[in-house]
């Protein structure tokens, strides 16, 4: 029986989650931090923090095994590095080596929405599968790939770039990427109120959405709770978001194959009525063999999916 | 330096393509036996096979570290099933085990598709990148897709069909696997057949394939003549061609951001107009970063792909 905790350590905008885990995948600790904007002092923030938290608990810093942390933007798994990652000033920035120097512990860093979908293949929704595809539909449209247990890098750290994939691939809306017709545009809670206000200005009847409309601002939550009173044009438009979104899951699946296909994110906690819909098409959409092999869930491990996955690469990465 | 031979056999539904391969992904010998329709022979065959070619040789059966095999179908590699070929009246066969009974050699087996993206991995056009989206266009679509080295299989073997990606999700022709809009009925060498007679039929002005499709049978080939000669007909029929073969390699490679994409069948032999065209459509749908790191090359192995692929696998999966 292995003692030994694993740090998992999730990077955010505004703060960083930070956990102790065992090696069962138990949170032992959680907390967080606020994140220096500068980003100069990130890892002086984990370092600092860590020990805190130890001497808090009384607990000698042999008891960690390492570190496993997640970072926004495309990574190096390899080197360690992070490409990019515009909003912290980072550039092909060696955030292992600089987690390595500051904490004195072994260190492996990936990218944010890649932890995330190793959290809830190890502890969530996933419930194990070595094959899935996470999405997480929030402010954006992010992913995950994983396959037979590892995550997929691609060859310059872009590999999961789901949100991106073109669903409209003519006279779709311009997406922030530069492109046009991205499922971002259209499944991101963003890109479904965008969707909500084209439809309202352009509906012929009267729906419980032009009023919200009118009377401020509009949120995804509100076409859903509108659906679910039976409003037609909220329906409308929960009928195109799931359309795309089921094409474009199966789309990546007919080349992945997953056994389960998890949804995150802001938009998912929608649930039930979300899932069938996009079960629904995906099921239309994907070659049958690959289509009854997949199971769609919301993923379950909410916020902490992040330093679970990155508790997952300690164990798997360097105690194996 | 290894000295011993890496057996590759090429399951096909007329001929099995067999070689000795040395070390260095080099052909020493290679020929082809016809396929027992019945499927039982099938590995007593490729027994007698090796024999007689070692005996013809005057070479002994130690030189041989195992055999690589790409067969039709689904596969579950850790047990070296074959889930099912229709053909040939696989269910469930245990392809692997038999191949060992019969030849006393190690055997590793895979789907066709994907011993092909190994060797074009290995010696051919994807020139040892490790990430990789191969692509066959022939009589149907075919798919292999390697991620760090490896093929993605997925849950149950269905990994990397790729042909029945939805391109025209509503109001696409009908795939032969049940579903519609598939870019196999676009750009496969009969789906380009499907879409230039249904283009001439409805064509405002003559074209040369006018001509072509009342005189008999037209060939994919017939309309990538009838473009270099400048016919507009053609170059609108490729336009639509490119148009979502581009999209789905993009949206593909969004989720892989693979170094290289190699395109290979009969319809690869089009070459540089061919490949401009796709280049072009998929950096106009493919994520900046993605497309960046991508290049689209034609296939360079032909035929001898497959065979070189199964000897990677035994250079791979047996002798490492």
């Amino acid at each position: 029986m292995n003692e030994q905790w694993l740090v998992g350590v999730d990077l955010g905008g505004t703060t960083i989650k930070m956990a102790f885990i065992n090696y069962y995948g138990e949170i032992i600790e959680k907390w967080e931090i606020p994140t220096d904007k500068s980003g100069k002092e990130i890892t002086t923030d984990i370092a600092k923090a860590i020990d805190t938290k130890l001497s808090e608990l009384g607990v000698s810093k042999d008891k960690l095994a390492g570190i496993g942390m997640g970072a926004p933007g495309p990574v190096d798994l390899d080197n360690g590095l992070i490409y990019e990652t515009v909003n912290l000033g980072w550039k092909d920035y060696p955030l292992r080596d600089h987690l390595e120097l500051e904490t004195g512990l072994k260190a492996v860093v990936d990218n944010d929405a890649n932890i995330a979908a190793l959290g809830e293949m190890w502890k969530g929704a996933g419930d194990g599968a070595k094959d899935l595809i996470c999405v997480t539909l929030g402010t954006g449209v992010g992913g995950g790939l994983i396959s037979n247990g590892e995550v997929i890098h691609g060859v310059y750290g872009a590999g999961g770039e789901i949100g991106h994939i073109t669903v409209v691939p003519e006279g779709g809306a311009p997406c922030n990427c530069g492109k046009t017709g991205c499922i971002e545009t259209i499944a991101s809670a963003t890109g479904i109120v965008r969707v909500a206000k084209e439809k309202v200005a352009t509906a012929n009847e009267e729906s419980i959405l032009h009023k919200i409309v009118e009377s401020g601002e509009i949120t995804s939550k509100d076409v859903f709770d509108a659906a679910e009173q039976g409003d037609y044009l909220a329906k409308e438009i929960i009928d195109y978001v799931t359309f795309h979104l089921g094409l474009m899951l199966a789309n990546v699946a007919n080349g992945l194959n997953p056994e389960k296909i998890v949804i995150g994110g802001g938009v998912s906690k929608a649930g039930e009525p979300l899932i069938s819909k996009v079960n629904h098409y995906f099921n239309k959409f994907a070659f049958p063999r690959v289509a009854k092999a997949a199971t769609i869930k919301v993923a379950t491990l909410g916020n902490d999916a992040g330093v679970i996955g990155g508790a997952w690469l300690v164990k798997s990465k360097i105690l194996n």
